[in-house]
Formats: structure tokens, C-alpha cells, sequence
């Protein structure tokens, strides 16, 4: 175990889109926007910020188009994405500057269909349009295929469903796909299963882990993952976010508690975990209410004495 | 990675114990009673239910000795544990009918001295002639080496500190030693380094892992224990405790969420989940404030959809 670590991960950090379109409160633009800069300052360099959905569905990210207006995205340092599910959504994606979007499916028939009103290949059909669009706009395209691990609906889901979407993804344009154990029923072993099936088909690149910790164990599966060739890692700070249309669906794994696990093991990410902390500070006072990381609540100074 | 896991692991409650000794309320003995009972009856068969301290240092486990008389420990099917510090402790261990007690040294010379005002030499010259009195009593001994993963007070362990503190107390009759990492500053791959250093000189049934959640890592260093062949891990229902001296040492590793996870991983601990999901509820009950656990939060029924 741990024979072969690498000396650099990279973290995608989802709070702002994942996280905040979880909160019942609406946070004002302006209150976003600092919590942007205090992950970027803390040296992430990709960002999820918001979704180009409608308004209708996700009222908390309804202001992406002035989000993006503030944002500073020619930044080479970082690269802020948004999801985009339409085409409608790629016109806006273009006009906000956004130089990668993301699209979700789901490894359930059920979920995706209670998702967004669509089977899986009715959604990847919409997808393909703007995958074209994207690559002639030089924009970057990442996927998520979600409920790999275990639906709400469904119950277990053969991984092998979720490898067909993937393949699907990749052939669209996606540089990487992110595997989403979407409402965190995940355990170890199965995760280890999981990332050899992908690994065996994708590049470690291609490959990504995107962990609830509903049930306590997203940083676990993490190690498991990083343990079998997984170099990206998707996490929220202080823990934010869920997923509304899965129900128990509570928590992402929070990029201190990932950070702070990584550190420790001598994998550098690029991130200064004093800094991070500081921005999971503003992130609880922008929600108001206190946030699950176990790093966010314990402190980081005293990790020098 | 999990190429040799076992059918089966021994699970280890604390929670009466390590949980209720850092809570400020005091708990009444008959809601212990409560907590014991439930614990029991999830199939939990070996819990450390208090300690034979001074009432003075630990209050709310000044009713040890009634909580004794209320317990049936002739159950062959669960042992009632209690830490013993000294000959007055084992004393009253006797007259209570325990069949195991538990004795803690610190790797930590100065974490040690600020617990009990001994240094580590001298805290096992205590234990000598307890350990003595024990054998001849018929009662088992669990020793505990606290700190191992580092010391709030020095910082970074030498592991090999620890290794010969273990050394001191399979010696002086322990059973087994249960390895602390009291503060919750473990990262995995430091596990596997001590992990492997211990079993290197222990057989693994002389050998536990008592975590704590302080920084989110409790689970995540589980599995990689249980990957280097541990096969008995502490944990405290819903969450419940820490350490009262050792600043910032908040939370042990809960376990719902262990249990959640090792049967998830097809490793059997004889533990009903959802009844052990019922024992927390109790436990959230007499202690009057919500539970970390995630499992505790997120609920046991929702599985099974």
C-alpha cells in the first residue's frame, strides 16, 4: 500500500457550485464572488462557480451570467468552470468567458430520468451539440457521471453502466470524467473495484473522484482511490453542498479534511491549508451556519505545535 | 490492497467510557444503564463501560462503582470493561465483578506527565503490581499507548517510543495494547508506518487501533490498518467523545460509521447496524446534544431502498 504515491494531486473545488446550490438561502453575488477569491488566494486552480440551468430549477445559482462578470477568468492561474446541461447554457458559458464547462449523467436510468426529465442517451444527445460547440469555442469539456456507487432510487448500480457513460463522454470531448458517489454509500472495497474497472480503460487523467461523505466515508475511499492511480479529487469546502435531487444526499468531502489527509502523506496539492481554512471561514459566514469539515472545526494552527 | 481481508474484526465500544467522561453534563447511572443495554443488544461484545479513576478527576464517572452493581457481567456474550489505574482501582474492579480492565500510557513523556503527574516510568511501576492482582484476580488487562500519532504538547512521536511502552505492557500481562492516536492527527500512510512496525513485533491480535476524528482521518487510517492486518478497532457510538487532556481532541472514530463500512467492505462484526443505529440514538438522548457520526445523521433505514 502507498508504493507507488505521486507527488501531486490536483482538487477541484465544487463549494461554490455544488455546495451553494444546496443552501436554502440565496447568497448575494458579491458575497460568491469573496468566497471565489479566497479559494483561488489559497491556491486552487480549478473551480467550479456556478451552472448555467435555469433559474426556475437552481434559484441559488441564478446569477451565473453576473458571477461571470465579475470573475477574472483570463487569471492563467486559475480555471473557473460552470456546468452547462444545453446549448442554451453553451451560449451563455461563451458569452461569460468560461473556458470549461462540465455535464452531468447518471449511471441510473432512474436518477437521471428524475434528474432532468430525460433518459441517459436523450441527455447525451442533447450533450453532443454542445460538446462541438465547446471544442470550436476552445472551451474545455469535463463530465461527471453520477450515482456510480449506488442510486437512491435504484439501489445498486453495475459499475459497467456507469463505464458505458464514461466511453460515451470521452468520445463527446470530455478531457476527464469525475465518478460521483453522488449520495455516499460507497465503501472501499467496492471503490478499489471501481477504479480498476475505469483505470483499466482510461488514463489516470481521465479520471476523477467525486466523494459524498454522507455516510463518513469519502476521505477513506479517497486513499483507496489515490492508492490505485487516481490523481484528481473533487471536494467542497468546509464540506458544503449535497445533492438536491438525491434524497439523504447530504455533504460533500471537504477539501480541508482532503488537503490537510494529503499534506500528511507527503502528496503535494498546490494548496496552503492555512489559507484554505480561511476561506472555509468565509464560506460558513456567507451560508450561516456552521459546516461539517472536521479540519474546519479543529483548527489548523494548532497542527504547528 | 485488500487482497487478505478477514471474515470478521472485533469492534471495541467506548463510548460509556471515553465518550461520557468528556461530556460536561453529568450522566445519571440508570441512563447509563440505558446506553449499556442498547450497546448490548446491537451485538457490540466487548464494551468499556467506565473507569476506576478519582471521582475528583472524573466526575461523571464517579458512579463506577453503582453502574457495576447494575450491569450483569456474568452475560457470557458481552465483557464490561473498565479502566484501572492503580491498586485502589483494581480493588474496586474486583469488587464489581469486572472481567477486564484497562491501563493507559502515553507515547508522550510530557503528554503522560500533564495526564496523570508521572512520567511513563513511573505510571508502569504503578501497573506492576495491578496487572499482578489482575492475573491472580482471573481478569484480563488491555493496555493503551496514547499519542502515537502525536502529541499535542511535543508534536511528531517517534513511533518506536510507543512500540517500547508495548513492549512494557505485554510484558507486565496485556492482552493486547490498543494503539491511540489521541489527538486525530493521523494521515494513512503515517498508519501503515506504525501499523507495520507493531506487527512486525506483535502478533495481530495483541495489536488495536483507537482512533480519533479530530481532522476526518479516523476511517480512512482504519481501512489502511485493516489492510495491514489489524483486526480489532476502538470506536465510540455516534461519535460520542475525546480526550479532556488533550486540547483539541474532539470526537472518537464513531462507530456506526465503522460498522457501516466494514460490512459494506463483506468484513462481518457480529454488530446489527440498525439496532447499533437505535444504541445512538440513545446515546444522542442521554447526552442531549446532536452526534457527529455520519451515519448517525444520515440513517440506516435509506439502505435499503
Amino acid at each position: 500500500m502507498f508504493e507507488s504515491l505521486p507527488d501531486r494531486v490536483s482538487v477541484y473545488e465544487v463549494s461554490p457550485r455544488d455546495g451553494l446550490q444546496n443552501e436554502t438561502a440565496i447568497v448575494p453575488t458579491t458575497k460568491k464572488k469573496r468566497l471565489l477569491d479566497a479559494l483561488a488566494a489559497s491556491g486552487l486552480a480549478r473551480i467550479e462557480m456556478t451552472s448555467f440551468v435555469s433559474p426556475r430549477w437552481v434559484p441559488q445559482l441564478a446569477d451565473a451570467d453576473d458571477l461571470c462578470a465579475l470573475v477574472d477568468q483570463r487569471d492563467p492561474s486559475v480555471v473557473y468552470s460552470a456546468l452547462c446541461p444545453n446549448e442554451k447554457g453553451l451560449e451563455r458559458a461563451i458569452a461569460g468567458g468560461i473556458r470549461e464547462i462540465g455535464m452531468f449523467v447518471s449511471a441510473s436510468e432512474t436518477h437521471n430520468k428524475k434528474n432532468v426529465n430525460k433518459t441517459i442517451d436523450e441527455t447525451l444527445a442533447v450533450f453532443e451539440p454542445v460538446c462541438v460547440g465547446a471544442r470550436a469555442a476552445g472551451i474545455a469539456v469535463r463530465g461527471y457521471v453520477s450515482c456510480l456507487w449506488g442510486c437512491p432510487y435504484e439501489g445498486a448500480i453495475d459499475p459497467r453502466r456507469g463505464l458505458a457513460v464514461a466511453h460515451r463522454l470521452v468520445e463527446l470531448g470530455c478531457y476527464q470524467v469525475s465518478l460521483g458517489d453522488t449520495i455516499g454509500v460507497g465503501t472501499p472495497k467496492q471503490t478499489r473495484d471501481i477504479v480498476k474497472l475505469f483505470l483499466a480503460e482510461f488514463r489516470p487523467e481521465q479520471v476523477a473522484l467525486h466523494l459524498h461523505d454522507t455516510r463518513g466515508t469519502a476521505l477513506a475511499n479517497v486513499i483507496v482511490g489515490l492508492d490505485c492511480g487516481v490523481r484528481d479529487f473533487d471536494a467542497s469546502v468546509g464540506g458544503l453542498g449535497g445533492c438536491p435531487y438525491a434524497p439523504g444526499a447530504a455533504g460533500n468531502l471537504a477539501t480541508e479534511d482532503l488537503v490537510f489527509t494529503l499534506h500528511g502523506m507527503g502528496v503535494r496539492t498546490g494548496v496552503d491549508l492555512e489559507r484554505l481554512w480561511e476561506a472555509g471561514k468565509v464560506a460558513e459566514s456567507i451560508v450561516g451556519r456552521p459546516l461539517p469539515s472536521k479540519v474546519h472545526q479543529a483548527g489548523v494552527r494548532s497542527l504547528r505545535s
